[in-house]
C-alpha cells in the first residue's frame, strides 16, 4: 500500500511529461536530426524555444543539443528554427504567400533536405508562431511519430484564445475544485512563483493566448495600483510564451474606486474616468488585453441600473481600450432577477435586438448553452442570430455541474458537439464553429474561453483527467474541427504512455466518460437537477428557493402527466429563436433528437419511445447505462494498473470508484424522485436502490468545495 | 532565469531529503553497516519502519538493504530493530530496569559487538518505539554522524505532543498562510491523498504523537457520523505512525447537533449527550486521542454561559471520555468581551482558583504568553501558579505576528527562551519547561502543542524556513532542554546540505533571525501594533475598534510623556500574577530584562537605558538594527548561491528581499508614529524614512491571506 508519494509522479508536469524515449532505434533516430539546432536566440520567447528544447530532449533523449546561428557552422543542423527576418534564405523556400497565410500566430513544420541531409523546418514570421511550431515538434517526439516528410502549416482558426479564471483576490476559486487560486497576490510582485512559469509553458504548448485573472464576479480593486503593480509582473513573466493578461472590470468601479454618483456609461465623467483608468492600466502593462465583464447577472451591476443596454455599456469600455488596440470581451450571460419568463431565452432577447449596435473591438461572449454549463445542452440560440455581431464561445473547463474535481468526464466530445452543430443560420452548413471563426460576421476579432479548471493542487486540476480538458479547450480553440477522440488519444501519449493498448484504453474511457455522466445525472435533455447552490451531486426535489429558475422543479416539471420543460410554440417557445430548420426538428417529439428530448418537450410518462418502451423506462435505463458505463470505465482503468505509475494509477482508480458509488446515487436519487409521479415500477434492468428516496433528500454533502 | 521547475527541488521532501551521501568512504563504512537488517515484519508499524529504510538506504546510499527476523541468517545482521518481545535475547543485554525507563515511546540506540562484529541496535518496548529510533538512527547518517560507540537512550519528556490545525471542513485555515487545509474532507473517506503519508512520517520523524485536525473555532459539524467516517479513515492512516487524531468540541454541540435547549455542563441531558457521542465517537475510532476546547473566548460558547467554571465545562467532557482513555484540551485563552481588566491578567484570574478542580484527564492548555503569540512576550503567569492541574504548553507554530508566510523567522530561540525561564514558582529552578514536563503538577498528562503552519503549498509551509519551525517544534515537544542552535544546525543539514560552512551560515541566519523580527517589528517589551485583523504589517496607529484590547494604542500607551504598557503595581498589576522573585526583577525597570521593558512598564522618552541613550534613541536604534540585521540574512543567503539549489535558493532568496523591504516599513511606519509623540528627532544611525507616515497610514495591505 505505502507507496512513498515523495518519488512518486504527481502529474505536475502535465501533458509536458517528456518521458523517455525506449526504443532505442527511434530515440537514435529522432537524436541524429536533433542534435545541432539552428536557432537564433535573439529574444526572450527565443530563449524560451531554447529551454524548452534542452529541457525536452534531455528528458526524452539525454541529448544536449547544440546551437548556431551561423550559416557557415561546419556541421549542418537538422532542425532549423526560424523567421525570415532571422534566417532570409528561407524567402528562398517558403513564398511571400504562404508566409503571409500563416499570420501572425501560424506554424509551419516541413521536412526539408538541403541535398544532402534531412532538415526539420519550423518557421513563422514571429517569434510566438515559432515557439508553437516547437511544441508541435515536441509533440510528435512525445508521440513517437515520425519526422518524415512531414508537411505540416497550422494557424489557428480563433484569434482570442484565453482561459478565464473565476480567481477571487484572497485566492478561492469559484467553482474551482483544484485548491486555492495560483496567483499568489500577497507576495506578488516580489516573487514569482515558479508554477506561472509553468503555467505559461503549458498554455503556449496548446496555443492558449490569453488569461484573465481575475473572477467574472469582479472585485473593482483588482483595478487599483495595488493590484496593478502585481498584475504587470505577471504580464511580465507571461510575454515571452505570447500569453497577454486580461482582467475583469466591475462595472460600478468608477464609484467605487473613482467616487463618482454613478456609473451610467452615458454620462461624461463615467467614460472619462474608464479612459483614465485604462489609461493608467496602459502604464503598467502595455500590451493588456483588455476587459471581460459580467454585467446585469446574478447581482452584478451593469447598464440595465440605469436603463442603457448592454450595448452602450460594452461601448463605452471599447471606447476606452480602443487607443491601446484592447478589447471588450462582454458576456452574454445575461439575465433578470425576477424571472419573468424562460431564462433559456434571456439572453437572446437582450442581445438579438442589439445586433451591430457593438463597438469593433467588442467580443461577444456566449456560452455553449442557454442555461449553464449544464452537463448537456443544445447549442445556444445567440449563435447564428448575431449575424453583425462577434461572438466568442464560452466553455465552461472547470465541471462545476459534472462531478467537479472528481468524476472523470472528457469534455471535448460536449464542446465538439457543440462546435460541430449546425445553426442553419445562413442556411445548412452554418455550424457553430463556423460562427465563432467570424464567417458569419466577417470579423477578425474572434474566440473562444474556457472558464479555467486550475488551482494549486499540485496536479494543477484535481482529477488527473481534468488536465485532458484543458488540454482540448487549447486545441479546440486553435482548431475547433479537429477530433475529441484524435485529441484524446495525443494527450493520452504525452501524458501516460505510448503503449498502443493502454492508449487505446484510455481513450476508450474517456470518449465515454461524458455521455455516461449525462446518463446518470441528466439524460434524455434532463438539466439543472443538481443539489442545491454547491451543484454536486442529485437534486431533483430542490424546490421553493428564492428564485424559481435556480430550482429543480421549474427544469424537470415533473408531475403524473409526465415529465420535461415544453419549450416549443405551446409553452416558453425558446425554440422560436432557433432557426426554422432547428425548430421543425426539434419541435416535432419524433424527429426531436432523444438527447434533447426533455430540454425542449413535456411528455407523458406513458410516452413511446422510438425504442418501444416508455419515457418512464427509458429513462430508468439510461440512468442505469450511466451506472454501467461509469463501472466499465473502472474497469477498463483497472486493466492498466501495471501500466501507469502508481500514483497516478491510485489517484484515478480512487476517484473512478467514487464516480461509480455517485453515479448510483444519482440513478437511486433520481429514480425514486421521479417514480413518485411516474408511478410505475423500475423496469427489471435496474439495480434495485441502496436506499429510501427520505435517505436521500436528507443526505446532504457537507462544504463541498468550489464556493 | 528560466529554471525549469518542473524538475526543481520544491522542498516537498521537507527535512527527509536523503540526499545521496557522496563521500565515498562515509558511505562504504554506512553500507556495510545496513546491508543486512534484522527486522521482524509483524506489524503495520514495522512496514513503516522498513518502508523508510528502503526509501532512505536507497536515496542516500543507493542500497536495497536485506530483512531478516531470522536469527540462523547466515550473514550476522549489522543493524537489529527489535522490541524484546520480538528478540527475546535482547533481555540477555539490556535490563530490564533500562527497559522499564524507556517507557511506551523511548528508544535506544546503541553500538553492540557480537563478538565477531559490530552491530547496531535499535530496541525499545513497542514498535513506535523502534519507529522512533529508526528516525533517530537516519538522522544521523542525514548529517553524516558516526555509528561507532553510539549510546543514545531517548524518552520523550511530554506524553502528549500534537499539532493543531486550525483547519476549518470548507478547507480554510485561520492563520493559514500555506494555502489550503491538508484534508480534503470532500474526497474522504473514499481517497488517502499521498500528502496524509507524507504528514504521518514526517511527524513520526520528529516525535509527534498527535494532530488535532480541526480549528479550535469550532465548527460541531466535524462531530457528526457526516464527518467522523472521514476522520476515521485519516486515524487508520496515521495509526502506524503512532499518531493519534483529536478534534475540536464545540462547547454548543448539544444544541446545534442535538437539539437540546442547554449545553449547561450541569444538566443530566447534556452530560448523556456528551457521553453517547463520545461512545459514538469511539466506535469509529477506537483509539481516538480526545477533545481540544476553546470556550469562552472570542465569541465562543462555553461555560461562562450558564455561569458555570471552565473546570465544570472541562470535567463535563472528561466525563464522558474517561472510560475510552480519553483526555481534554482546555485552552486558558480565556478572556471576556468586555475587557474590564488587562487582558493579559484574565486567563490566570480565571483559572487560578480552579487549581485542583480539574480532572485526572484533562490538562489545561497554555499560550506562551498571556497575550496572544507576539514576537516576543515573558512567559504566561500561570505556569507556575497551577501546582494541581497539568498545564501543557501551547506555541504557534504559523507566523500569524512574525511575518507570516514570507518571513524568514526561526522560532526555536523563542521558544527556547520561554522554556527556560524560572517561573521561581517552588523556588529557583522551577523553569517553566520544568512545569510542561508535569515536575510541579506530578501529573503523567503532559504535552505540547504546535498550532500547525501547513497547508497545500507544495513545501508544506509556505516559506521553506518555515519547515524548520514544524521540525523544531517537534523536537522541543520530545525534549524541551534542546538547544534551538542545535536544531537548526541538524535541520539544516538534513535539509539543505552537509556542507559545513554552509551549514554554519544557515545556522547563523536562523539564529539572528527572531532577534531581527523583534527588533523591527516590537523592540523592548512592545507587542500588538500590527496591522487590523490581518496581522501583517505594523499598525501603531490602530485604535477605536469595538474592544479596546485589540487595538495598538491600548498596548503601546504612548502619549507625549512616554510609551508602554504598566504592568507594575501601579498599573495593571499584572506583574502581581508572578513569583515574588520575578515581580521583584521585572517591576524595577532597572532590573527588568531591556526585552520586557516597555511590557511592563510606561517609560518617558528621555528615560536613560544602561547604553546611556534615551528610550527613545533606543527604540529608533532597534527598528534600525532589525534592518540591519534582515539585512544580513539576506546577504548571508546570497553568498549561498552556489550551495543551494536553484528553486529552493530562489525562493528564500525573494523572500528575504520581501523581509528587508517590509523591515524596513516596519521601521518607518512605527518610528514616524512614535515620534508624533516623542517630537525627536531620529538619530543619525537610523536610515531616513522612505515615505510620509500619511503614506504608511493609507497603505493596506489587501487580501493579505490566512482569514
Amino acid at each position: 500500500m505505502l507507496q512513498h508519494p515523495t518519488l512518486a509522479n504527481d502529474g505536475y508536469r502535465l501533458w509536458l511529461q517528456y518521458a523517455p524515449i525506449e526504443k532505442s532505434d527511434l530515440a537514435e533516430g529522432y537524436k541524429q536530426q536533433l542534435q545541432q539546432i539552428y536557432l537564433s536566440n535573439t529574444s526572450a520567447t527565443m530563449q524560451v524555444i531554447q529551454d524548452e528544447l534542452d529541457l525536452a530532449l534531455g528528458k526524452m533523449l539525454a541529448l544536449s543539443p547544440r546551437y548556431s546561428s551561423s550559416n557557415n557552422s561546419s556541421t549542418a543542423p537538422g532542425l532549423i528554427i526560424a523567421s525570415p527576418s532571422q534566417r532570409p534564405s528561407l524567402n528562398e523556400m517558403i513564398t511571400s504567400e504562404e508566409y503571409a497565410a500563416l499570420g501572425e500566430e501560424g506554424y509551419l513544420l516541413r521536412t526539408i533536405s538541403n541535398g544532402k541531409k534531412t532538415q526539420i523546418l519550423i518557421t513563422g514570421n514571429t517569434d510566438i508562431a515559432l515557439l508553437y511550431g516547437t511544441y508541435e515538434l515536441l509533440r510528435k517526439l512525445q508521440t513517437h511519430s515520425s519526422l518524415e516528410k512531414i508537411n505540416l502549416q497550422s494557424s489557428p482558426k480563433t484569434a482570442i484564445r484565453v482561459l478565464n479564471h473565476w480567481d477571487n483576490p484572497d485566492r478561492t476559486v469559484e467553482r474551482g475544485y483544484a485548491g486555492a487560486s495560483i496567483w499568489d497576490w500577497h507576495r506578488l510582485p516580489d516573487y514569482i512563483h515558479p508554477q506561472y512559469l509553468d503555467y505559461a509553458r503549458a498554455n503556449a504548448s496548446i496555443g492558449i493566448n490569453g488569461t484573465v485573472l481575475t473572477n467574472v464576479n469582479a472585485n473593482a480593486q483588482v483595478l487599483t495600483p495595488y493590484f496593478l503593480r502585481k498584475v504587470a509582473k505577471l504580464a511580465e513573466v507571461f510575454r515571452p510564451y505570447g500569453i497577454k493578461v486580461y482582467l475583469t472590470a466591475r462595472f460600478s468601479a468608477p464609484m467605487e474606486l473613482g467616487g463618482l454618483s454613478t456609473a451610467d456609461p452615458t454620462q461624461p465623467e463615467v467614460q472619462e474616468w474608464w479612459d483614465n483608468k485604462v489609461n493608467e492600466i496602459y502604464e503598467y502593462i502595455p500590451d493588456f488585453g483588455g476587459f471581460l465583464v459580467k454585467a446585469d447577472s446574478e447581482g452584478q451591476p451593469g447598464p440595465q441600473n440605469y436603463d442603457r443596454s448592454q450595448a452602450q455599456g460594452a461601448n463605452m469600455l471599447a471606447q476606452a481600450l480602443k487607443a491601446h488596440q484592447g478589447i471588450v470581451m462582454w458576456r452574454a450571460f445575461v439575465y433578470t432577477n425576477e424571472t419573468p419568463d424562460d431564462r433559456a431565452k434571456q439572453a437572446y432577447n437582450e442581445f438579438k435586438p442589439l445586433d451591430g449596435d457593438f463597438d469593433d473591438n467588442v467580443i461577444v461572449q456566449v456560452k455553449n448553452g442557454a442555461i449553464d454549463f449544464q452537463p448537456r445542452e443544445p447549442f445556444h440560440p445567440m449563435f447564428g442570430a448575431m449575424p453583425q455581431t462577434p461572438l466568442m464561445m464560452e466553455f465552461q473547463i472547470t465541471q462545476e455541474y459534472l462531478g467537479q474535481g472528481t468524476h472523470l468526464v472528457y469534455l471535448a466530445p460536449m464542446y465538439e458537439e457543440v462546435l460541430d452543430t449546425d445553426t442553419y443560420a445562413e442556411g445548412p452548413g452554418t455550424t457553430v464553429a463556423g460562427i465563432i471563426e467570424g464567417r458569419q460576421s466577417g470579423s477578425l476579432l474572434t474566440g473562444m474561453a474556457g472558464v479555467s479548471n486550475i488551482g494549486t493542487d499540485r496536479n494543477w486540476t484535481g482529477h488527473l483527467f481534468g488536465q485532458a480538458n484543458w488540454y482540448a479547450f487549447g486545441k479546440l480553440a486553435w482548431d475547433p474541427s479537429l477530433s475529441s477522440e484524435e485529441i484524446a488519444e495525443e494527450w493520452s501519449q504525452m501524458t501516460f504512455t505510448n503503449d498502443p493498448s493502454s492508449t487505446e484504453t484510455i481513450t476508450r474511457i474517456m470518449m465515454l466518460s461524458h455521455e455516461a455522466a449525462v446518463n446518470y445525472m441528466t439524460p434524455l435533455g434532463l438539466h439543472h437537477i443538481m443539489g442545491w447552490s454547491h451543484h454536486y451531486g442529485p437534486g431533483p426535489w430542490v424546490t421553493d428557493k428564492h428564485r424559481d429558475d435556480w430550482t429543480s422543479t421549474y427544469y424537470h416539471q415533473a408531475d403524473r402527466l409526465g415529465i420535461g420543460f415544453d419549450r416549443t410554440v405551446k409553452g416558453s417557445n425558446a425554440l422560436g429563436q432557433y432557426a426554422p430548420e432547428i425548430q421543425k426538428l426539434y419541435g416535432n417529439p419524433a424527429t426531436c433528437p432523444e438527447k434533447y428530448l426533455l430540454w425542449f418537450h413535456h411528455l407523458p410518462w406513458e410516452y413511446v419511445m422510438p425504442s418501444g418502451r416508455s419515457l418512464w423506462e427509458e429513462i430508468a435505463l439510461h440512468y442505469q447505462k450511466g451506472v454501467d458505463q461509469s463501472r466499465e470505465m473502472l474497469y477498463a482503468w483497472q486493466s492498466l494498473s501495471t501500466e501507469i505509475d502508481p500514483a497516478r494509477y491510485h489517484q484515478v482508480e480512487s476517484f473512478l470508484r467514487i464516480q461509480e458509488k455517485e453515479a448510483i446515487w444519482w440513478k437511486d436519487a433520481c429514480l425514486l424522485y421521479f417514480q413518485q409521479f411516474s408511478q410505475r415500477p423500475f423496469p427489471k434492468e435496474v439495480e434495485k436502490p441502496e436506499h429510501s428516496l427520505e435517505y436521500y433528500q436528507n443526505y446532504e454533502p457537507k462544504f463541498v468545495p468550489g464556493i
